[in-house]
């Protein structure tokens, strides 16, 4: 197998270019979650091209399992503006309106049924123009104002072109069937549940997924963690009150401003807990429309973390009863819905075993195992629903140099990874589609 | 009719030395609300021997109608306490367990029915030891350590007393009904109600009723006053939750201190009334047993107060939603106990031209009519009822000098009113029972 | 003297088409407060033409007391619209930046100084676009979106053109000085305080003001109130914290989003007043940029209001304290800034009289006068100034009959009480000028 | 040196009764914190007649180092109770005035100071007076109602007695030092550190401490954790106000129950940690006088936990910070003082491998050693000065069958551990005699 490993990293690297190219495209027409309308586009035909078969808009995600959906304005202005930015119209009709996932499928025979997961999505961010952020200087800036991929999605899309291609390329040799899903929406946990929900992970013995990773000053190329993320839910609240003249007869309105303040301290005084590591957060609030005027409308977004998934439904339960006392103080109402949710997420051991040896197989270098990962991960849900059929999850870091921290205006990474991380994802596929024949 | 005003002024003059021993027995063995067995002892038996007919225990306080009585061990030391200090036992058995309300009649065929009360419980104050407080020169200071009248109810009492004899030496010359009403539990405002449940006031025509007051560095002897007093209602208040340590499963117990706390501000928080002026506090909260402990009980004494008896109402109705709902958010329960209410009290106006014509033509002197008393009063709950059955109602104050404020352990007052205050009272009542006639 | 107000009246109704245009115009070209470039510029080309001495820009309001100044993009645009909408150039320069405020000055001589105040500034309501709302129906809707004038300033600036009118043709029988007063930023109680500071009052005898009225389904065309409003101050407030991922180092934050909770409910729990009625209003919050992240910058916008400016004095200094204290709980700092304030505004008897007197003798229905107005009013800082300085003030309303209520989307009202308002407000300034002569 | 072992457990073995005797004393004449004049007599007369040098008194504890002492009367009362229970009047003397700390030393030359802490403090809790619970049955429940030895530190008294005998008949074979130290006040976390400040620790090489535990179902004799207790600050709170009626001018009051409440919830809102799991609670408040006043004292009994000492110190900070931010929003003041703190509390591997080879040595069971052990403990003030000197510190559990939760009424344990705890104690403190050599 050894020579397989040489010359998958050999056809990747001679892929770097096409990366690179790909990655930009993405970066240059940032799209955030459920509006991904040209990326999937553009993935699709790719895929359509290689001769996968295609699965796009309302086969990928379940409609209404899809959290944290932007309003229909909104879609529909991305679908617009994709459109005007060269997406296939074919595709982006199916995309159209809040249906941005795809998946390719290769089948190949019996065999154990491995996925990829790619994430697609950008951030709301405004990217920086100082000539020393390379997207600024070398022209891939995002052209859509105040969207930016300041978390690497791009570098994963690209990489499940990359990794589409190595595979087709061994169709003869693959066992089983793979699947290559393009996840919208990672961010804010809120796509993974859909693709989920219309059981496409129902038949997986393996799901796989990468993240681009800070090496730091470190050496390493692939970075492989033991614990868990912080299981997590995100809740968009929002109390209804009356709104009432402040000053001419008080009494008669119901505060929902007040509600909201009350629920906002009870929030963080959250209990910590016994089955592990916690966190609260109410990161924004809108209240109200005048100064004179009794608050009738405060809507909040707020998330809670847990190191296991039983203790973050613990605190989204708790925080479901106090943001309903909290209305009741006041007379008010309050809706909640779940805008996100992921599940604490971690890798199998025999996987990253797997992963560990297959990776310096192939040259690449891994530096001893972390025990953490602060952050969550909407591939929490993937991971758990192939587990609980019997299946194994892997998550690692494909790590290269960075220059700003996730989620900043000035993040960037080194593209040279892009060809390693895409030749590891398709060695573990070629190694796990012969799974159940070497175990 | 001149020259009855003479003699009722005369003969309760020739009264004064009666009255300051009475005054000063009741101050020397002052009982707070619910427990005044020795002084309700005293007053039934005095009634009795003057001839009224009177009703004691459980025929003058409806059972269930009684707010804020005290627990039973303590109603029940009360009662062996007043047995110690000289309590008739006969009297003492019928007010055991605070039943301590006593109403004496005087029925003189058909006519009106007025009714006069006086209230009789002391506060929860520890009385002054220094030389210049006469009660702690002169040997009257409250025996019972942490109870003193500090809001003259003693005096009260007395000139019930001197009222009823003035009244019972007039009986020939009475037309109706003469009932003198000695409540239980004024302070507070929990005794007023019990009476009124029983139906003592529902035949009354007009209902009287004065208070001691501070006549300051004028010369008036009688106030009166065109305004209202806020209406109150006092509420106790008590959150259940589930203690557990602190650190081991904080998340297994419910916080009853948090809830407090939410309800204590929210309380606070309770919108102005374009009905009129409002008044909340919280004014006591007891919580929690140990420091490494989730509080598992917490306990407020808050009030409401109001304008109206409608904005006071509206008040009260915020106040149980607010507490309800604080008890919600942290998975807790919440008792709420009215342990006192009183509507907002003012005089009728031919009552308080009655009085003024009354006082001024006995010689007492009569200052301006005041707008405002900003104090709450248990007698609204009889002038309400007499009021509802097409009667009238009338407090004045009896005004004298007094040392210290109100409620404060230096409290005392000049005794040489008592007599004009008796006087008042019994002219008031005989010119009453001439009224249906009258007018 | 009576065949004058005949004369008055009559030239004032001879006008109303005149008043009626105008308006309308005002009404079409809606501007905010701080933002009435073409308002002014109109007005001021208007008392040109007539032969005032006109005050613009710098020379009305002292730059540093205006306040709750809109940014300087929003000026710069209101300034760009005004002449897209054809401000004359000349005036709209002199307002441009925030200097809207126009002083016409008559001088005749020896005599007394009296000030007329006219409001300018429209609301930040969208106009109703329903069939049956007259602007939209007869097109004078605002093209301004989200500005209108629903409060009747329109109308009030139309009055002051057309008393500016009345009064130059009495030119000759005038004594002293007349000085109208067209006010920006009344919405807010924010002018007035900065043409105060400017001294334009410093040598008022009597300031004079109207205001739109609704008369209900009355007659009344002068509603005259003996009462006060409440005082008010506006508070901007502002909590900077720092920001950090929720998740990861939550410690290291400084939450302004808590900080902001504790200070709106300890707001709302600012005690009742002795002093007499009070009101307290946190109308908006917003905070945070993103749900994941510790809140680092929350801003509030409240308003505290008293019977009496001390009143309203208290609270504002106890709010103060309250929010740097919140402040400091949570490791933020805290700016607040006075967004506006007003005084107890009430009207001096003699004037009212006058203003009755006048009415009357005019024709004009003069209901009952009442006795509270419970909005507050910028005016109060003008009459506070002018009594300050031994004058007098007198503020009425013009009533006619509105549809919808003050301040919402509907709101209108019938024009024909323009020329009434206008004739009396002249009538008033005439017998004024003679005042120091006649009395 | 199998053979001392076997020596040592027979000979503790046959101290069986005696140990029984002594914890059965202690437990029925249990005393609180800085308040075991009775029990400190016993150990300063039982050490000094086998020939220990006995520092008692002042000489133990620094004075102004004792953390949450009680008042003076409090102290008082417990000398006259130990006076009456038998303690002996010299030691007494002693201990008077919250100096109930006892330290016996035994110098044997050269060679390293190994320190013994045992605890001798009860808690505040109600013993059961169930027939099946054994000291009401044998017939030592505490005398004194309302304390109680729940936590086993009457065991621990004991133990410290017996090790003594034990080892003081070694004396010939140790070489340096060792310090037996019976500390007062551990509950709470309170004594430890004022033993510290006095210096006692600063010389010591070695600190070991035994706690009774659960052996719950298994066999263990003797419980080793690798983990770490939490460390904890004790915080006593109390917000000074100003009282005034509450209706009469509530604006003149300050309102500490408000200030308490803001605190309250600000408190329990603390971050969660980066650096590791925390904990808050506030466990009791006790606000106010009476219902119609405002509360112009509050006071709260808080504590924090961290991970760390370094968290436990950023959460005390954040809370100091939080009830000055709350006291200045409510016009109040307030003072913090430490009621207790503890780091946290870890034993060092060398001793850990000394502990499980000495106690298989000597045939005690050792089940796996466990990694957390979630209580505080105030032990954990030594074993960071010893380790801040170069020294190390161990803390293992002394197993058996107990029956009712630690700190319940109903806690009891089987005494029969008392000896291999006591022989377990001394075999290490003879093998770190020698320490210095062998290694």
């Amino acid at each position: 197998m050894h020579g397989d490993y040489e010359a998958l990293r050999r056809e990747a690297r001679a892929m770097e270019a096409q990366l690179r190219q790909w990655r930009r495209d993405f970066h240059t027409y940032a799209e955030p979650g459920w509006c991904e309308v040209r990326t999937a586009s553009r993935v699709a035909g790719e895929l359509t091209r290689l001769g996968y078969e295609v699965l796009t808009g309302r086969d990928v995600c379940l409609a209404e399992a899809r959290m944290g959906l932007p309003p229909a304005e909104v879609l529909e202005a991305a679908y617009g503006r994709a459109l005007e930015q060269g997406a296939d119209p074919q595709f982006a009709a199916a995309a159209r309106g809040g249906f941005t996932g795809v998946i390719g499928v290769l089948r190949c025979g019996p065999g154990p049924v491995t996925a990829l997961r790619f994430d697609m999505d950008a951030l709301g961010v405004r990217e920086s123009e100082a000539p020393d952020h390379r997207p600024a200087a070398e022209g891939f800036r995002s052209v859509n104002e105040g969207v930016m991929h300041a978390c690497g999605h791009d570098g994963h899309t690209a990489m499940g072109l990359a990794a589409a291609r190595l595979l087709m390329r061994r169709r003869d040799r693959l066992r089983g069937t793979v699947k290559l899903i393009f996840q919208p929406a990672e961010e804010g946990v809120r796509g993974a549940a859909a693709i989920v929900a219309a059981g496409h992970l129902d038949d997986a013995d393996y799901v796989l997924a990468t993240h681009m990773g800070d090496r730091g000053t470190g050496n390493g190329q692939v970075g492989l963690t033991t614990g868990t993320t912080l299981a997590t839910a995100k809740l968009d609240i929002a109390f209804t009150g009356r709104a009432v003249h402040a000053a001419m007869a008080p009494e008669q309105g119901a505060n929902a401003l007040l509600a909201a303040a009350a629920a906002v301290l009870a929030l963080h005084g959250l209990p910590r807990h016994s089955g592990g590591d916690t966190r609260v957060n109410v990161g924004t609030l809108r209240a109200g429309t005048g100064r004179n005027v009794v608050c009738d409308r405060a809507v909040l977004e707020a998330e809670v973390r847990g190191a296991t998934t039983a203790v973050c439904d613990d605190l989204e339960q708790a925080a479901r009863r106090i943001v309903q006392g909290a209305a009741e103080m006041e007379g008010c109402t309050c809706d909640v819905v779940r805008a996100g949710a992921a599940g604490a997420l971690f890798s199998d051991a025999p996987l990253l075993a797997l992963c560990r040896e297959t990776a310096e197989a192939m040259g690449l270098c891994v530096p001893p195992t972390g025990t953490t990962d602060s952050a969550s991960e909407d591939f929490a849900a993937m991971a758990d629903r192939v587990r609980s059929r019997g299946g194994q999850a892997l998550y690692f870091r494909t790590l290269t140099a960075c220059s700003g921290p996730f989620h900043s205006a000035a993040f960037d990474f080194d593209e040279s990874a892009l060809p390693d991380g895409a030749a590891l994802l398709a060695a573990l596929a070629l190694r796990l589609s012969h799974s159940l024949v070497a175990e």
